[in-house]
C-alpha cells in the first residue's frame, strides 16, 4: 500500500498523496490542466445528478452556449474584463490561417449568454428567465493543485434574470441556499454563508454572496458563489423588456456557479489520515465487500454468499464493490462468518467494527449509510465550531492565525484598503460578512479602533 | 402558430423551420456554433443516460482529459494530423502574452488520451482498460447546419486498449451494436452497418465501421463511427506492456464516438411536415395533458382533474407537461370529458384520436408509448427498404440517384480514385460496404465492368 504523509507534517503532500492513492486525477502534459479519473469523475456526475434534481424544482432548465466568446464581446462590461483579462486564453488561428477577431475561452459566460437572452427577452411574460449550464472553464492560473485550482475546470453556471431587484435579491441568496442544502445533504459540511466585501467581489456584480468551508489545516475554500449583477450587465448587453404597463424596462440578473473545486474541498474538509473519507451520497462505491477465505474448502460457499449479497444490495440501488484482491486478511477490513449467517462491518468514518444479521441486512445498511452521514456532517459541524475563534485586537488575531488558523471573526471598519494591508502582513483575506453576524451589534474595528461598519470573518485560504 | 415549410417544397427550409418551432437550437455570433436550447438538450442528457447505462455494462468507465492538446502532440501521427490540420483551432496567447507551445482545441482527444494511457498501462494487469468522455468538440467547419455540422458540438468518445489484435476488432463491433442497439432501441431508427473505404476512414485507422441512416429527403447520415487503430497511434505514443511471458508488446486501441449529430439524425429521419417527430424515449416531454375547458362552471372541476393526472403520471416516472395556454379547443389535441371519466387520446405518430378511460389509465399510456415506439421504428424499417436500390450500371445509378435518391447498392472494383471521381460527377459518396452483404457474391462492378470486390452503398450525404 503506498504511504500517505500524515495531514500534521504536511498537509500539501497529504492533499496529492491521497488523491494519488485514491485514483482520482492525474497531471496532463497541458500546464495546470489535470486527467479526472473514473473515480473522480464519477464523483462529479453523483453531484451533477443532486444538482440538477435540486434545479429542476427550481424552475431552472439546463442549456449550453458556447466555448468561445468573441474578445469584443468580454471588453463590453468594463471592470468584468479587467478582472479576467490577464487569464485568458485566446483563440488567434484556424489551421494556418489568422482569425479576423480572435476568440476566448470561457473563463465565464455571462458575456455569451447574455448575448443570447437579449435576443430572447422581450416582454415581461419571458420573465423570470432561469438557466444552468454545466461547462468546461478555463483560467489560465499561475500556482494550481488539483480539483482546487486548475486552467480547466469544471462547473455549473445558473443565469437568471428577473423584472424587479426585490426578485433577483431573493434568487440569489435561493441559489444560496441550493448549495448550503447540497454541501449539508449530499457532502455533509458545514461552512460560513455571508457577502464578500467589494475586493472580494465578482467582477462586474453588485455584490457576491458565498459559502466559506474550513479545511483540515485551518484554511477557508470558497465553496461557491452567487451573485447580484443587478442591471450592469443587462445594460453592457442591451437587454429590456415590456413591462405589464407597456414600458421598457432594464431586468435584473443574477448568477451562480460551483465547480469541481467543491470536490477539491470535499476532500480537503473530511480527509484524515488514512486518505478520503467520503459522505455515502457522493461515494462512487458505498460498499465493499470483502470475502475472506479462511479454508480452501469454503471457496465456493463464500462466493455464492459474495454474489448474492452483491445482487441484494445492487438491486436496492446501493453502489457497491466486490474486493477479491488476494491480500492477508489482516489487510481486509471485515470478515464473513458463513457458519453464524452474519458479517464483520468496518465503517470508514469511525473504524469501527461489529457484526450484522446477514439475513435482510439491506435496511439496516441503509441506516448505517445513513448514519455515517450524519456523524461526518456533525463531525464538521464540531470542526467549524471549534475552528472559528472571535478576537479583539490585531495583536490577538495575529497569534490565534498563526497557532490554530481556522475563522477568526472580527469588528472591522470597511475599510479596503486596510483589508489589502492586512492581507499583505499576514496573507490572511475577509472570507465574508456572515449573515449569522449581522444583527448583532458592531462593536469598534480590530484593527483601527474605530466604529465597526461590519462583523467580518478572516481566513488564510486557497 | 409559426408556418413549417413542407419537406417536398424544401427539405433545408424543412428543417430549421422545424428546429426553430420546436425551440431546440439558436444562432449565436460565433460562427457555427450554435446555443442547445432546454427543450434540445434534455434530448441530449436522456441520450447520455442511455448511453451510461449500457456502457457501465460493457465495464468502460468515464473519466475527462484536457480540452487543450500541445500542438506538437498532434503531429505524432502522420496521417491524423493531415487529416485534422485545417479544421483545428489554435490558442496562441494568454492575456498579452504569446504562449511557447500554442494548443488546439481537441478536434478528437487521441492524443491525449493515449499520452495518459502511455503512463498508465505497464502490464497485461492494466489491460482491457476502457474509458469514455463526454466533451465538447471544436472544428472549424466551412458549411454548418445546426446539429448535423457545427463548429463545437458534444459527443462521447470511447478509447479503448487490448492485448491483442482479436480482442480490439471484437471490441469495434461490440462498440458498433451499441450504438446499434441505442439507435434502435431509444431513437426507434434503423440504418446500414458497414465498413467505410480507405477513402472515409478514421485519419490513423486501420479500418472504420459505421451505421448509415437515411433522412427523409433520401440522403445518408453516418451517425456515428467505430474505429479500430491497430497499434498505429501505440506506437506513436509508446504505449507497452509486459504481457504473461514477460515480453514487451505493443496494444492494440479501439475508438468509437457518436455526437449531438445523432440528434440530428433523428430529427431528419422521423420528422414530418408538422415539425419534429420524437419516440418517446428521446422526448423530454411524452405526454401533454390539454384541458378544454367549454363552460366556465367546469373550470375547477377540471384543473383538479388535471392536477391529480399529472401527479399520477410523473410518479409513474412518466415525462408530463400542462398546456394550459389559452387557444380554442380546435387548437389542441385531445379533450376532457369530465362526466364520462374518460379522455381523448391524440397521438403525434400516427394523427389518431381515441378515448381512454381515465382509471388506471397508467399502464394504457405505458403500453401507448411503447407502441408509438414499435410503430416508428417500423417506419423507419419500411423507409429503409423502400430507400434502398440495387444497380447494376452508371447509368441506371445516375437516375435513381437524381429521381428517387436513397441507398444504392452496387457491385465495386474497389478502386479509390474512381470512387472519389464518382464523387465529382454525382455528388454520391460510397457511405460503407455493407456487412450484410459480404458474404454475397461480388459480380461485375457496376463502373468498370471488372470483378468486382465487394458490394458497397452509395448516396449522397450530410
Amino acid at each position: 500500500m503506498e504511504q500517505i504523509t500524515p495531514q500534521g507534517k504536511d498537509f500539501s503532500q497529504w492533499y496529492l498523496d491521497t488523491l494519488k492513492v485514491a485514483d482520482v486525477f492525474d497531471y496532463t502534459p497541458v500546464k495546470g490542466a489535470m486527467v479526472i479519473k473514473p473515480y473522480g469523475w464519477k464523483m462529479w456526475e453523483l453531484f451533477q445528478k443532486e444538482m440538477n434534481t435540486r434545479m429542476e424544482e427550481m424552475g431552472v432548465e439546463n442549456a449550453v452556449f458556447p466555448t468561445l466568446i468573441p474578445e469584443s464581446f468580454f471588453k463590453k462590461e468594463a471592470e468584468h474584463v479587467e478582472g479576467f483579462a490577464p487569464e485568458l486564453l485566446t483563440v488567434t488561428r484556424v489551421g494556418k490561417k489568422e482569425l479576423e477577431e480572435p476568440y476566448v475561452l470561457r473563463p465565464t459566460s455571462e458575456t455569451i449568454i447574455y448575448d443570447s437572452y437579449a435576443r430572447w427577452i422581450h416582454s415581461y411574460r419571458d420573465l423570470p428567465l432561469k438557466m444552468n449550464q454545466w461547462a468546461n472553464i478555463f483560467r489560465w492560473e499561475m500556482k494550481t493543485k488539483p480539483f482546487l485550482r486548475t486552467s480547466e475546470f469544471f462547473w455549473q453556471e445558473g443565469h437568471t434574470v428577473h423584472q424587479t431587484a426585490e426578485e433577483a435579491e431573493a434568487m440569489v441568496l435561493e441559489a444560496l441556499d441550493l448549495y448550503t442544502n447540497v454541501f449539508e445533504e449530499v457532502f455533509a459540511l458545514k461552512g460560513i454563508r455571508g457577502k464578500k466585501t467589494p475586493n472580494e467581489t465578482f467582477a462586474g456584480a453588485l455584490y457576491t454572496t458565498t459559502l466559506e468551508v474550513l479545511a483540515k489545516d485551518g484554511k477557508a475554500i470558497q465553496s461557491c458563489t452567487s451573485h447580484n449583477l443587478a442591471q450592469n450587465f443587462s445594460q453592457a448587453f442591451g437587454i429590456s423588456f415590456t413591462d405589464q404597463n407597456e414600458e421598457q424596462k432594464t431586468p435584473f440578473i443574477t448568477c451562480w456557479g460551483t465547480s469541481t473545486r467543491a470536490l477539491g474541498t470535499l476532500f480537503v474538509a473530511h480527509g484524515d489520515d488514512k486518505g478520503l473519507k467520503l459522505p455515502p451520497k457522493i461515494a462512487p462505491i458505498q460498499v465493499v465487500i470483502i470475502p475472506v477465505i479462511m479454508k480452501k474448502e469454503q471457496e465456493t460457499e463464500i462466493e455464492e454468499s459474495v454474489l448474492a449479497l452483491e445482487k441484494e444490495l445492487k438491486d436496492a440501488g446501493i453502489r457497491v464493490k466486490v474486493d477479491r484482491r488476494d491480500l492477508r486478511p489482516g489487510n481486509k477490513f471485515a470478515e464473513w462468518d458463513i457458519a453464524s449467517d452474519s458479517m464483520m462491518i468496518a465503517r470508514r468514518d469511525t473504524s469501527e467494527k461489529f457484526s450484522l444479521e446477514r439475513n435482510n441486512c439491506v435496511p439496516a445498511i441503509f441506516d448505517l449509510l445513513e448514519d455515517i452521514h450524519q456523524s461526518l456532517l456533525r463531525s464538521s459541524e464540531e470542526f467549524l465550531q471549534k475552528n472559528t475563534s472571535e478576537v479583539f485586537d490585531f495583536e490577538s488575531f495575529c497569534e490565534v492565525l498563526e497557532t490554530r488558523g481556522g475563522f477568526i471573526k472580527v469588528s472591522w471598519c470597511g475599510d479596503s484598503d486596510l483589508e489589502k494591508e492586512i492581507q499583505e502582513k499576514t496573507k490572511a483575506t475577509i472570507r465574508c460578512i456572515p449573515f449569522e453576524d449581522m444583527e448583532r451589534p458592531k462593536g469598534k474595528c480590530f484593527y483601527t479602533g474605530k466604529d465597526a461598519k461590519e462583523i467580518v470573518v478572516f481566513a488564510k485560504s486557497y
